[in-house]
């Protein structure tokens, strides 16, 4: 007996407006009619590759087993840039190899990288201005119909990394930044929790704000007030209590962010 | 033989843009596999309870027996706001206890009330800031596979309110407010048409505007021209035929509203 | 043995923060419970019956056969305007007759257009400011269900034509408008790629720019350059390499684009 298809995750930055979206569900349900398509997010910002790294980074291990992810934030479509589908024990990822991936190589055990160049599992004639369609779509279809990865072209080694910012430390601080901002406002940093010793006060430094300790939850000072707490992804995070952060301080991404620890 | 999942519908602010809802929508397939999930809304205002409210008790009915109703606006997160799974003859809701759920009591039987405390069904290790993740999806993923609400914790006979404006009655005069403004720019108010007595003109003031009678559908005056008609959830709306009214007189919610009946 | 249920791909301008698009997926699902739906798109502007037309016209072939394809869009919601079920070779179409389906005519072998008027098929009472949540939906769940469209209403054989520009030639030019612009600011013209000789140089003026060539991709000039493309519906199109062209050139919707060929 088949196995039912598993699930396809979309990652895009096709927005809701126009009908990018939308194609790219038909042609994926044309080649595989029982296919469940669930939307990551398509509101990725235009082209921004390191906002999609952040956002699959921190979504793609609470998803079912067998999931299939298909990233298309793709600002060299039609260029050369490789189409890649990357097998780890549990996902399989189809994107650009522009890098959205790369955190792959740091926390799973990546069991095969395949170029995607088969063109017989390809839309024909392939446009150059939209392989959501024209490629990621009817690969993904093909793979969620159980067609092999490496049917899909020739294995290779390589994968492209991103550089994403990560925090350093001195002595008595710890450096990082904004690495993105969330739909409340919050400001996501790149400051792992586990960097804060335990049973010493800190001092976070963003922008013009200064904030005192670390709160347990948003709501963990007054109305308005600023606050730094933990925030689902591990991280420290910068919020204004029923509030916007970004819009208190005027910060963006790649806003340092300075947490001095406090001497015991 | 085993009920196919109910379907989990989904009301949250989380926006598009990040990647919670996909995670919560992860999170529940996770757990039931067969799960269907629909997007009620997830562009509710950032912690804006009443417009959930008001979305909530606009939509629901209108939804197959069985569905569960999942609703993540929650601004008390981390803190010790209960979170509240409620049946009633045909729907399960799953909420924070901050009144979201309070019309409930109003329209419909209530059967059980749940407060929702048994971590065996969280995502552990629980976080402060995203209970969407954490307590509400896997806790609808179970619900869908079935595992009864009386399992999840313990009943309760509260039910938090919310206080939402309500229309009076003066002689010869009805006043409301504007309770929602939706996409198109209509202001939807509080007053039931069931008020204006039929076959008497009325007069409808909002702001800057002066309506004279209720037209029937929204081309019911002059492109360009403002108008008063029955919205499709009963009550008085204001609206511009092709145009915003919220634009045209730029009011918000909340602005006062008053229906005169015409004398005779 | 029943065949299962097609696709519904939803088409709208309700928006996604109102809880008008997902109470046409719950009416849906409560009259045909095993229904697919898909959202092609919620976010056109509001009643803009040209953009619903444009973005359905290239979609809907890349969807499954047998999807059915249901459009909202409508300015004329309880007047006397009609609803018209369309059934193709390969699709059924349910929308305002207002042109929005106007392009079938000239693209598709047309089997049947019924007048959609039988009310045992709405939901009631209709009201006359939603028919997207009391007729279209119900009637779209039937139609999945099975039940034939000729039960909806009579036949009839007009369909309303909605006036679209379309370029013209003169002696070495081509003279067009851009007919969209999506979100990413490209501006999509009416040109088609066709009418472009090959191997002669064009120039192509659109407001305030003026670029000389057609590239390949919208990588073809270097990052922040003005660039024109075939665009994915195979009509000229013009692009800023990682920007907006948009935003570049200040343009709407409508802005004349005047492409000329150079001498050979």
């Amino acid at each position: 007996m088949r196995r039912k298809p598993g699930i396809a995750a979309l990652l895009t930055d096709f927005g809701l407006k126009d009908h990018y979206a939308g194609v790219v569900k038909g042609v994926i349900l044309s080649v595989c009619p029982d296919a469940r398509i669930v939307d990551l997010s398509h509101d990725v910002e235009s082209q921004d590759v390191a906002a999609a790294y952040f956002l699959l980074e921190n979504s793609y291990r609470f998803f079912p087993g067998g999931t299939l992810f298909v990233v298309v934030v793709d600002p060299g479509v039609g260029t050369e840039r490789a189409v890649v589908g990357v097998e780890t024990a549990d996902f399989t990822f189809l994107a650009p190899d522009n890098g959205v991936l790369g955190f792959l190589d740091r926390e799973e055990r990546i069991r095969r990288i395949v170029r995607v160049t088969n063109g017989k599992y390809f839309l024909q004639p392939v446009s150059n201005t939209f392989h959501g369609r024209d490629v990621f779509a009817p690969v993904a279809g093909h793979l969620l119909r159980g067609v092999d990865l490496g049917k899909m072209g020739e294995r290779t080694d390589s994968l492209t990394r991103l550089t994403v910012p990560a925090a350093r430390e001195e002595p008595g601080a710890i450096l990082g930044s904004v690495v993105s901002i969330d739909k409340f406002g919050n400001l996501i940093t790149n400051i792992p929790s586990e960097k804060l010793p335990p049973g010493r006060g800190v001092r976070v430094e963003v922008g013009q704000g200064v904030i005192r300790g670390i709160s347990r939850t948003y709501s963990g000072r007054k109305p308005d007030e600023l606050l730094a707490c933990v925030g689902s992804g591990g991280a420290v995070e910068i919020a204004v209590n029923r509030g916007s952060a970004a819009r208190r301080l005027g910060v963006r991404v790649g806003q340092p962010v300075r947490v001095t620890l406090r001497p015991r």
